[in-house]
């Protein structure tokens, strides 16, 4: 077996609870490379707990890989000699994100996740935007020819982020969000054609859009088409939905739904939609998110804060027994692409997977530069987008409208000014309001995370 | 004076009550050119009162031009040797545009004009495409070299149509909507810098768009730039707004507006809108037409199909009146550009004006081929749109959304199928339900308008 | 009758002999404007000559306007205040020319003018640049709001060159060298139709290209299409050509042609190439300029920079004669657009002729940026593009081309680096030589133009 | 292992003495795939010729699969039922070359290999034409969803001819012309960094262009750029060039070259060509096909149909003896990636290669649909282009003028007329001909190929 060893990821937010020990169980169950991981994080404790949890790893009898951990003091010593940098970080707290969630509702816009468009995604976009400046000028300085894996959301936004800031960096998005469809394929196969336990792996699809608002236009399995299965599945469910097909836990268990946006969707647009019903909803126009009884009518629920307050809590408790060692760190895999996507750039063999990037012309009908979702190849040292065709027509319009809004809120970074982050507020499918409950409610929401917006001028209607 | 004599204009819809009459009149006034008005109408015996009417003014003192009227029985006889085309119909009745605009209320859906997008739009399109199949195979065999001037609203879909029945025709939309803001502009003038009594033709505008929802992106008054004084208005007006600017009579005068929509756009895009409040709001997402409430507030009032009726009948009695003669011919000129039009066709002198034709280019961003409005210079037997630029970038994805609409409603005539026409419906800005609600108004609307559907099979859900 | 006093134009190159003489005369034959003429030039003894000349000139019984000459020290006096800039310069001398020109000969290289594309037109590019550079300068800082005028060659170059330096630049660069095929077409009238003595004017063609390659796919005249003549004349004389059709003085008579160029390229693309036979095989691979024997054939002359010496002194005795009023200034109207477009620009009526823009869309398939050659609409304070369509296909890759060739030589400007420039020199169709003969060549033509490159670093390969 | 049973190939030119053998060698080694492969050819004795030799085969030691071949007699018998549709044909007989290579001598036009562009390729497309009308309709018609691979030259025509037939057909053009390309980079790796015995195919390369003219714009080895080392050796070896890197048989060893066009336009454009000399200089104005002197002193030499026929004759013979079993058939691996595609195809692993295929936007900057050459991903019964940039800008305009003159050719045989195919052949760079030369050469061209042109209609000159 081909391996490769002295690699050196620096990951930022390395103390994550939750993400971290996900990517642990993954390399540590990964034979072919090994190395070490830089974990930095403004929460110096954190990471210095992780780099505990992490280096007590590799004693443990599953693992078949050696990593060692090492918490860094500053961005410098983490990004230096790396190979990879993974960005995951919560931007500010979940206090900002009660306010952006919970504070629309006022006004009659309700949010089902609130981290990617509609107010909390923008607000979200706004308060990150200033550390990754920081983290961009510091990749550009130290480690300028790392591969930088994005998992931090808003997706869109961030990963453009990365590029404006240094426009020569080799960042991509990551996001297991179609996998999800994936499985509703596979169920489709064991449903219609008896063919049980198929992978989501061999499930061959076409997948094309933005973060969280994708579209798969081809589906096969071994070589088949696969589409009509689906049409089916949405015929026979558009009325009751069904649930339980993707098998998830932590936030997403929490969150189920019964997969009636999507089925809506494609009686639409007959056009498979890839995201899960609650990222979907908040791209649409008041379709599903109209008030809480179109929300219940379509089986899925809205993002409620508290809930993620509780389990930050409890993944909290679960670090501080994983430190002591009164928890055993279990082992199991992710399901993340993240490891074999390193693997594929060291040169360890060649992986498709889906992938977001500045579009280059991977999808023909959205503007060159944004940044798009769609499968790619990865190959060593290089990661090739794959010829994704077009958006389907109206699908691309309602694309296009976040796309437009992605760049204003860029522009307001770009210009430290929030005047054009409120143009794409107000042009948010979910903002349905006039001028002025639009700038109350901006004042509000901008009042709610004013720590994180000192860097920009103030909107000139404050 | 160069003249031209023995032109030949066929208009079909020459039974009608107010534009006819508008055009005898300006044909009247106009010195330069003379011939023959073929009057073709489904309604037989009012083109034959309108050919009395016509015929019966050229002796008034007024009149400094002779025009000969003639009804035509056949689309054969009034298109052969004409020179121009009017096409100007009301497809089908008030009636059934009393089931567009009125039956949608019920599921929240209220639109302020009806006729060119949202559910009025829609079925209004299905209705007439029959009909303009018929007329353009009649151009295309009786008159291929003829221009063809079209007034007909959906204008963007209908001017569409004559290309895709004909695609040789040389055919244009023609629509004043954007006088109004040419109006307003010169109140600015006059508000803020004391020029009174300026001429909307002084005002020269680059305007670009969709009909009915079109905008100005640059405004000139003697080599000036005044957009600036349209953004003073705007700001001065933007709570109470100001009516009254644009001199209007007929249906616009029961439909008066305060211009706050207008206004409310230029806040969030820092674009002039160029059409009227009742049109621009029925292309927007649910910031104008939510609910009454919200039309009150913006100070427009929604289409009202009795009051049109009421319209009807009265230019009804006055048609008799004119035929008799009870009632003298009133001679004023209706400021419509069609008369200037056609000298220019002629060779009496270059014109420019806004004008609907397909995209070649004249708007960078939206697709090619698509019905646009802009500028154009008309000039000796030809139409040269002149290079308009972009539309402003959140506008694009508004107006590419009802591009696509087109599109799908195009597709529907196409294939015959209703199908495609459902989901232009299910995607427009207006109609905020879910499928299932969807299907429901959508098949009372087509019941309402049955009699015209008969060419098309049935949507699949039927 | 409608007037504009105090107009102020900045003439750099004031000094001219020629082109100075016929603006002086255009001017005082157009009674609608009056003002000032600011003449700089390096040559501050010609512009004085100019001013002295110039000023005679209102007195003179054929002046029917009032304009006053003054030469200016500094471009800052020129410009401050103007509301135009005419630019008319020589850059360097005709030594400098004569190396172009004649050194490639002994390559095998030869050209039939020499000041636009190939060698000569590269070098000219090369050495004009830096002026330009300081003009554009200027503008920006004095006159940012004035229109400017270019009429130097390489004029595709150095109209791209003023948007370089000045993005915000009002400028475009004007040529007469389409005049020419409307007087051909004129003549098609008179031979085929016995229309005797139509204008040029009065022939509406739709042209474009790239400025000295530019191609007519529309013609009209009185609304007629009377593109079939011109095939009908290219037939007769494919064989014989034609001459003397394009009545002309100065140079061009020195240099007249057949048309035989024009006629092959018509019958090769069936498309009516504008421009000159002498510009046209410049521009296209070696059919016309392979050597000798073949310009011989095709009845063209080559470019002889000793005429143009000549030419020089007996302008520059004229001058003298001018000046010392020994000679009378002789009024007759120049045929150039140059005072109609200005007055266009004032306010004075709309005017519509050719013009060199950077593309904007006016011509749907050549990069965006890339200065073109089409018509526009000259209206108060705008020039607006018509939308012209496609260049036919094949042309549209020679024409590519020159484009890319351009840009090149702009890249070469832009970083101060001849490497650009030598890479265009390879890809110029006139220069069919291998890498080692090329570079010989180039560094004998740099070195003919030494004291002009002095901003440039050298060649990789000096 | 996987693998796959009952494939069905047809080999259309299946009577083929080369390609067809090195096929069965191919097939025979390869474990993974067996079947039927049914051999169809006008020349049917020849095909018989090679089912007998086929069928010999799978009893050597050396095979590791088992393959029926069968000969056929008509299209339908072969094609129903087939998997796969390989197509490698002659078109017409070296006569006709001889005609197409040596006429065009007499007007000073040089052609290195004669079966892509020039007078040649021209000619070959004009009657390979009516064969793939007739291939194309019955693969419609019969093996409607089998995958298509071409071999035959004109690749780029004949494989646009195949969409312009059945435009849902599933093609593909196939060709080895870059792996030399890719030797040559191993070869930099052994002179440079001593990395001796690197396979090519551990190369990974960008290649973009159209085929016999595509460019290398990145190039990998372990993941590192070596594309510096490519600039060494085109440095080193710009003068004397290098022979003998890439390993080669057949015709190809008849041809060999110094690399010194390849390393010529490096030095013009700094990319890499990765297609042989003698093809690329095909390609391009007159810089290496100038006279028989410049062909010399760029070291390679033209096509010599003489030896083509000498070489046909040798492998007839062999074709009897291995017919008679006189001689042993060999198995060696051809190098060819056919059997790979084939496999990934079926399912059997992804594969990443080179291939011709309509433009989708795999190249940016060519037309949409045009037949390019990029490397796509082989999957389970899908190709899909990877993205592949932009082609840099002259080499664009290069391009774009063979591109158009295909899409001429296309022309002539849609409408059935040589008037376009002329066009073409007057824009060809190698062409460098007025009209009347060109006219003459093109009816000699057409009476040497006559039999075959018989479905078009004269052009107009004749």
């Amino acid at each position: 077996m081909k391996t490769v060893e002295n690699v050196k990821i620096a990951y930022i937010g390395g103390g994550s609870q939750g993400w971290a020990w996900g990517l642990m169980s993954d390399l540590a169950l990964e034979p072919s490379m090994s190395g070490t991981v830089a974990l930095y994080d403004i929460d110096r404790e954190s990471s210095q707990r992780n780099e505990t949890i992490g280096n007590r790893i590799k004693d443990a009898p599953e693992s078949v890989s050696s990593w060692k951990y090492q918490a860094c003091e500053t961005l410098q010593s983490a990004l230096t000699g790396a190979h990879f940098v993974i960005i995951s970080i919560l931007p500010a707290t979940l206090d900002e994100m009660t306010v952006d969630v919970h504070c629309p509702e006022a006004f009659g816009i309700y949010q089902s996740v609130g981290d990617t468009v509609g107010p909390g995604g923008i607000m979200r976009a706004l308060r990150s935007a200033p550390m990754y400046e920081i983290i961009a000028g510091a990749i550009a300085q130290y480690a300028p020819d790392a591969w930088v894996i994005n998992y931090t959301n808003p997706m869109t936004f961030l990963t453009g982020m990365l590029y404006q800031i240094f426009p020569k960096i080799k960042a991509f998005g990551c996001c297991h969000e179609v996998f999800g469809t994936q499985k509703i394929l596979a169920h489709c196969l064991e449903r219609y054609q008896g063919c049980i336990g198929v992978d989501r792996r061999d499930i061959s699809i076409q997948v094309l859009g933005i973060n969280h608002f994708t579209w798969v236009t081809k589906a096969f399995y071994q070589g088949e088409n696969i589409a009509p299965l689906y049409a089916k599945l949405a015929d026979e469910f558009k009325e009751t939905g069904i649930a339980g097909i993707e098998k998830s836990d932590g936030l997403n268990a929490k969150f189920k739904s019964l997969n009636k946006v999507k089925f809506d969707l494609f009686n639409r647009y007959n056009v498979i939609a890839a995201a899960g019903d609650r990222h979907l909803a908040e791209f649409c126009p008041a379709w599903y998110l109209k008030n809480k009884s179109t929300v219940d009518s379509f089986g899925f629920s809205l993002t409620d804060v508290e809930t993620r307050k509780q389990i930050a809590i409890e993944r909290h408790s679960r670090a501080e027994r994983l430190y002591t060692g009164e928890e055993q760190f279990s082992f199991s895999p992710t399901g993340e692409d993240g490891v074999l996507q390193m693997k594929a750039l060291l040169g360890l063999g060649d992986f498709v997977c889906n992938v977001n990037l500045p579009n280059a012309g991977q999808i023909s009908n959205l503007p060159i530069g944004a940044v798009v979702e769609t499968n790619a190849l990865f190959t060593h040292n290089q990661i090739i987008p794959l010829l994704s065709g077009a958006l389907p027509e109206p699908i691309q319009a309602l694309t296009l409208r976040h796309v437009q809004n992605t760049t204003l809120v860029r522009e307001a970074t770009r210009t430290k000014s929030l005047d054009p982050a409120f143009q794409a507020f107000c042009n948010d499918p979910l903002v349905s309001l006039d001028i002025r409950d639009a700038k109350q409610l901006f004042t509000q929401l901008c009042a709610g995370t004013k720590p994180y917006l000192s860097s920009y001028s103030k909107p000139h209607f404050f």
